[in-house]
């Protein structure tokens, strides 16, 4: 049987993957009015006097929703809420395997992201942090934004983990050539939910005191260069355009590419050749995510001067896997009991991430993703940058200083 | 410390009652690309392509939601959702130790019973069943209508569960004395969630073959006996006013329980004297539900002739409590994948209940809370009586009738 069939048989077998135990034993009457009436009584009362009260006395502090309407289910597209429920306990599994997280999947029977705002802030009461999860784009950004002032953290992992995991990598490859990110041209393919909160971060659009802007970037998408003048009957692109190629520059992918020092492929299998990489800067990165068949054949990237290359295939080096970003930075976000997510601590993720690799080199340039030290660290850093960016919820602080 | 003392402290060491747990190990690449990409995406496809299968390769099929927005918690009233969270993980701890069904609980921000609709109808994909709980009335009502055809069974505990349970009670009561409802006089003490079901069932106004019903039944509220004329306002209590009082009989709680046979208090602590019981029918039963004060003393009950007397309390005999229905209910619910609850699932949780006391006395007239076969023999019978209705869905059948 190959990896696909031995899949639906492990699922078949176990009838998914999580399940919800008990912390607490129920043996006896004592036991049963301990955890349940008349005794429950008293931690009702008292998170009805404080509601803060629910992160110490219940499953809220520690507990993540991972949410989906099933719109952008890995690759295969919209297949309707139920065939999202493997990706989301998969998703919570990894939640509780690298983090000690509680997950648990919400898959969403609606479209309207006005609908799905209003269920999702109506569920948040029990929840710690939602992390949002293959809801396609445009409407992935519009629910998200809208969800920012709830008063949990609220974060598309499809988004923004996987541009912290890349740059991560960008960061660690720059360390390995003695160079820095304000010197390079970037070019981005893909222009959907990672594509987007990769270009908001290497411009530091959403600001914060330690980004360095890059030089250079340019966004494409399968009909070439984002420009402002392309991109009127697009909102959500037209803001990419005015803030990557305000020149409106015009072209392919490829005639971006030319001159470039950074490649990230976050779009199509197969879209540039060996030979375009040779048309870059000398010792340009490549870092093509496309899955399973990468934006370059990663040996002809190599073939043609590419000095590193990063996929998102575990079977290749310098894997680039989200498992590296989510699990520490909703662990950090609880632990500081953030009432929402900042650019400041996804910048710390990814330095954290980055900084697991104590000596990177072109084959090294992300730490593997079984290294549990990786969330226990970006854990830290993420809940110090809460701290930091003044949005820690009272009662956590002492927790998080010590 | 007291019992409410000891409760808040097991809650604050633990932070709750529940976590969620994996079913499968991750430990190595392989393990990942099973659980998780790439392997994931075949269970995916196949429930994209049948939505039924999600009932075999995901936890949906064995998981339950416990829902509440907070509005009636206990005997506290309107906390807010967060202050609902002990009880609701309770309940789900309850669910998992006595029927090994996974419960978790979502607890509501939203009132309008239009939003708490559409949230459930929402989140149901994730969901084999939904138990509502804890719901103030009459919303519940509207809502658990509401929600009947969404595909998956949703019950509100607060109503069926307890009248189950305590005609249950009744069933052996009259099992000890020989006797036939369809022959007796029944007077309730309360007009809310719990009395308007037990009316119903008493009435067999959901009509399911095997009812037999009552003699005669009046329902009172703290202002006395609903009649038609009084309850012109209040629709819900209309209708239970001309389905037990067509007559129009007018009068207060103690007026109707002249001559009664059996009374059930689903109302308030001291609502009625032990001398009100002396004007019972000979051989009363009185089930006195109130919690912690029951509506009678039981003491003063059976001084003034009761011959059979039940409470919600565990420190006194004949303790009337839910958790002898609802993990069977939804674990029946589950194995018979049944589409919604019937009057007929119901009624024969309440025989199965009942028959669980081989030889039911005055003191024993139900199986003790802890006896795990109750649940065992509750969800046999629910799903025998789902396919019975023929509410199954298909896939299961097979492994019912099994």
């Amino acid at each position: 049987m190959d990896i696909y069939e031995r899949s639906l048989a492990l699922h078949r077998e176990k009838q998914g993957k999580l399940e919800v135990s008990s912390r607490t034993r129920v043996d006896s009457m004592e036991d049963l009015s301990l955890a349940y009436t008349p005794g429950v009584a008293r931690p009702c009362e008292v998170i009805g006097r404080d509601v803060s009260a629910a992160w110490d006395l219940t499953l809220k502090g520690r507990t993540v929703a991972v949410v989906s309407d099933g719109s952008a289910i890995l690759g295969l597209g919209d297949l309707g809420p139920e065939a999202a429920l493997p990706v989301m306990e998969g998703k919570a599994v990894l939640f509780k395997e690298f983090a000690g997280v509680d997950a648990f999947p919400i898959v969403l029977d609606q479209r309207e992201p006005a609908q799905i705002i209003e269920t999702v802030r109506a569920i948040a009461p029990t929840f710690g942090g939602i992390n949002l999860e293959d809801i396609s784009a445009p409407r992935c950004f519009e629910i998200e934004d809208a969800l920012q002032d709830i008063g949990i953290p609220v974060l598309h992992d499809d988004q923004h983990g996987t541009a912290i995991v890349l740059l991560a990598a960008v960061m660690n490859s720059l360390r390995v050539q003695g160079r820095s990110l304000s010197q390079l041209k970037v070019v981005i393919s893909g222009a959907g939910a990672a594509g987007r909160a990769i270009a908001r971060l290497l411009s530091c659009t959403d600001g914060h005191d330690r980004c360095i802007p890059v030089g250079q970037l340019r966004i494409c998408d399968s009909r070439g260069i984002l420009s402002p003048e392309r991109e009127r009957q697009d909102p959500i692109k037209e803001e990419l355009a005015r803030l990557t190629n305000p020149e409106g520059e015009r072209g392919t992918l490829r005639d971006a590419l030319r001159g470039a020092d950074i490649f990230i492929g976050v779009s199509a299998g197969g879209v540039l050749e060996g030979k375009d990489i040779a048309t870059m800067a000398a010792d340009p990165i490549v870092l093509a995510m496309a899955n399973p068949i990468p934006e370059v054949d990663p040996e002809a990237a190599k073939a043609n001067g590419a000095a590193i290359v990063g996929t998102g295939r575990s079977d290749l080096p310098n894997q680039v896997n989200n498992v590296l970003a989510f699990p520490g930075l909703f662990r950090g976000a609880l632990e500081a009991r953030a009432v929402r997510f900042t650019s400041g601590m996804k910048f710390a993720a990814m330095e954290a991430i980055a900084g697991c690799v104590v000596d990177p080199s072109p084959h090294r340039i992300l730490p593997p993703p079984f290294d549990r030290s990786v969330a226990v660290r970006v854990a830290h850093a993420v809940a110090a940058a809460a701290l930091h960016d003044g949005v820690v919820r009272e009662g956590a602080i002492a927790g998080v200083r010590g």
